[in-house]
């Protein structure tokens, strides 16, 4: 069954360029270093594995939000929306 | 009953400052951009207002997700922790 995630990032600027390109072959690009999705727990360790690959531990720093259910849960945008996909508010 | 709440935030530069001062005033510090938090509705409704009053809604981005419960949410961080508080992982 596919969680909800978030992922929100903060890595050095040399490394920005690859991590965005390595998380948005499995979750939506929604604002400044942070995508969301559905993703199946093995793509999600998949993602987890790559990103280590491409970042440095003692500089990078990544949160993975995951929700296993969607009914709690809201999302709601202020001002401009930058993403480009269409998500239920 | 408070709600988890996660801030996303994507602002001019000119009012970054102002931004994170209001809204670490209901929420945790996580990372750049990033703030989180268990939050009650009246004052996410405060939070979202005083926003509203120090930011540009044409050039600004908020992403507020809330989750009514904890019980499917799991965070995990890889990386250096940047935020201050101590959340269960």
């Amino acid at each position: 069954m596919p969680v909800f995630t978030i992922l929100v990032y903060d890595v050095g600027e040399k490394r920005v360029a690859r991590v965005l390109k390595t998380a948005r072959k499995y979750l939506h690009w929604v604002q400044n270093s942070v995508l969301e999705g559905e993703i199946t727990d093995a793509n999600l360790k998949r993602l987890k594995e790559e990103l280590k690959k491409i970042s440095k531990e003692e500089e990078d720093s990544f949160i993975f939000y995951t929700f296993r259910t969607e009914r709690y849960y809201s999302r709601e945008i202020y001002g401009i929306k930058k993403g480009g996909h269409d998500m239920f508010l």
